[in-house]
């Protein structure tokens, strides 16, 4: 049961929930495709605090809220608020629970958003925190995944790129491993996914360290790629040379299983030739597209408890 | 009446208005609290326009427009804007007006909130004017005396920090000087209230100067704390020690009359120590959360005449 | 039939389309001013990607949308978003329209609105692109021109101020020339009309390049003015030469005919004296005003098919 509940990590999601997610956001897909507006939201609101800008994030959270018949009141650059006079997360978060239903917030420090949770007293959403959790998008990946495969289990995934910095990453590991997927691990060396990070997980034998993106090409069901930023090179020949191994283009797809995917959390750069768009793999315009369904479905499981009216 | 006014100074609100404001506020007040949603500013757009950021403020009036069910369009830096290729308010504020029904604006300037409602062909309400007014923060800092002591006369108030700076501080002693209050103020001897602006109040004996917090401790029924400013300083002992005298903390709670209220327009600092946050005392929340339900009243009274559907 | 179309340039509008546009912003115009409220585009979203910022066109379009019953996603500062992280047009504006029903942008580079118009799966309305076009701009200078004189052809209009880089002028005189109307380009030497822009239009004859405002004064039927910007002249005695010969005050608008009227797209600086605001010949307030019925009526043309219900 969501009902009521913030979504901090994508630990606060059981089992069971995913699921429920899953069949209302393909509900909400089918209205939103056919044109039918909803009120489900009418006179609720959702307030978005982004302490760092997230364009994609904040515009998906306030389509859903708006497709929902809600209103949004947003602070897109929250550095530049009260925030800057002195206050604390708790008082800022208090503020917002008074102003609104639900409060959506991104914060540069790991651990903002719990602490946000705490002190709210309405459900508060963590848009991303730091190096922290960003757990709707994980949904938002999950149901992808779950739309083309009607599971999320018995699946091989393969993650590529930046597997150290990347938080989306982090999140997704988190929620696959406790299913029974095989999850390999492609990334430049200075990328690698941290040790600590992966203590952490539970089914560590389902996990192929190091992979080399040939020997997976073939088998994996599910490709997720992350961005590689330049800034973490201190050498930009490194970058290009990374990149070089790394940038999805038509030599490679064609060497893929017929049925896999291609999923991209965005904004890509040079990871994936754009003249791939238009293959049936390519998989991260839907994915993209899904974060409003997912995060429809979230609100209103959330506000609602979901109710079929 | 208040229908088609503006609402640049306190003075502008009549004596009949408060009490129409504080019930109708009351009324919304319980009915965003059942979760009822409002039709009453369907079709109606209120436009924000922050000269300088004032978070709060602003997403307080964008919820009670919202939660009224009437749109928003907002431009939170719009120093940025037309303003910037040398627009005058003049412009710029008939712009506003030609795009919506109410308009809410805060500028840096004293006095430019005046100059707007001259030119505006739609209603002006003062979001805060430079050291000038900020009259829906003394609504909402009245509504709630008047909740908890059922009137806003005959009581006891003490006005503690910086009542020199203190924009709302001017404001709101302004409104408690109409009627029969005594006043206390409290502060450190670099932020007395300016005489220049003692002097434009009427019942001047009512207003006690120079008071210590330990003489009116156990008699204010209402404490009303502001934001010192470390900026104010040249010398940061100095501040410090003001602090130290100043901080509302658990030891002076302790000695305060069992019925007494503490606010605050925050954010706060180091003025009040969060560990009295759950004390029966502390209003300041209460306070905030009422800025939505005061400004709901204010924009129905000016828009539609609060007549009841 | 502009059902489902983007508008790029003021190319993209066929003749008859003005005229439809012109009925239903005229329709829309009194219903709002009748404080009707309007459901036509509930559950729709416009979504405003503003790459350089302009509060008037992005308020203009925003409020449109809310007056139609829509909701509004906006991105006031898109510099600082996706594109930042190094994301393409085609990208950014692929999210968009998956978040949205209708994107409005607005871009410092000429081009950018057509391409975004090709990757984008919703309508694309261009709100300026650098130098290039600014065709909701002009609708709504035709619609005034239209509702003043009940049609846009045989009539002498004089293009005042900046005609080299003045975007407005540039879409307004390929509208204007396609109809059977005299222009007169009255502009400083550094300001003149560009040769290689004059050479795309059809109907030459009919336009009078270098005129001299005295001789246009009493034959002119539409005055519109643009902003004379400071940044362009090295000498700024020389500015101040040109603003002096160009500044329409009361001397000037004595002299014109009756019927005339004054235009300009806003803001102004010092082109048009403040003092003759409240002359029957200024026009450019309701012009500003036009914006949102024009809107209004693009919006609901190519969402809808504009049909009645």
């Amino acid at each position: 049961m969501l009902k009521g509940k913030s979504i901090v990590s994508i630990d606060d999601v059981e089992t069971e929930d995913f699921y429920e997610i899953f069949h209302r956001a393909s509900i909400f897909k089918k209205t939103v495709k056919e044109g039918k507006s909803l009120e489900l939201m009418k006179g609720r609101i959702m307030s978005t605090f982004f302490f760092e800008p997230s364009t994609r994030t904040r515009l998906s959270f306030e389509s859903a809220m708006n497709r929902l018949g809600g209103s949004v009141i947003s602070v897109s650059e929250a550095k530049n608020s009260s925030a800057a006079k002195g206050e604390t997360i708790a008082d800022t978060i208090r503020m917002a629970s008074s102003y609104s239903d639900i409060v959506v917030m991104r914060h540069p420090m790991e651990g903002a958003a719990r602490v946000a949770s705490e002190f709210s007293t309405v459900p508060v959403l963590n848009g991303g925190d730091g190096s922290g959790q960003h757990p709707t998008q994980t949904l938002l990946d999950l149901f992808t995944i779950w739309e083309k495969y009607g599971k999320i289990e018995d699946l091989e995934i393969s993650l590529v790129g930046d597997l150290k910095y990347g938080r989306t990453v982090h999140s997704l590991i988190k929620a696959l491993n406790r299913f029974n997927n095989k999850i390999n691990l492609v990334s430049p060396e200075i990328l690698q996914m941290p040790d600590h990070f992966l203590n952490t997980l539970k089914n560590r034998t389902k996990i192929n360290l190091n992979s080399n993106i040939d020997e997976v090409l073939q088998t994996t069901d599910v490709f997720y790629v992350t961005r590689i930023q330049k800034e973490r090179f201190v050498d930009l020949n490194d970058y290009q040379k990374v990149i070089g191994s790394y940038s999805f283009n038509q030599e490679l797809v064609d060497r893929m299983k017929d049925n896999a995917i291609i999923m991209h959390p965005l904004p890509r750069v040079d990871e994936i030739d754009p003249k791939i768009d238009g293959n049936k793999r390519a998989y991260y315009f839907i994915e993209a597209a899904n974060g409003v369904f997912v995060r429809m479905a979230l609100i209103d499981l959330i506000l609602r408890g979901g109710k079929v009216e």
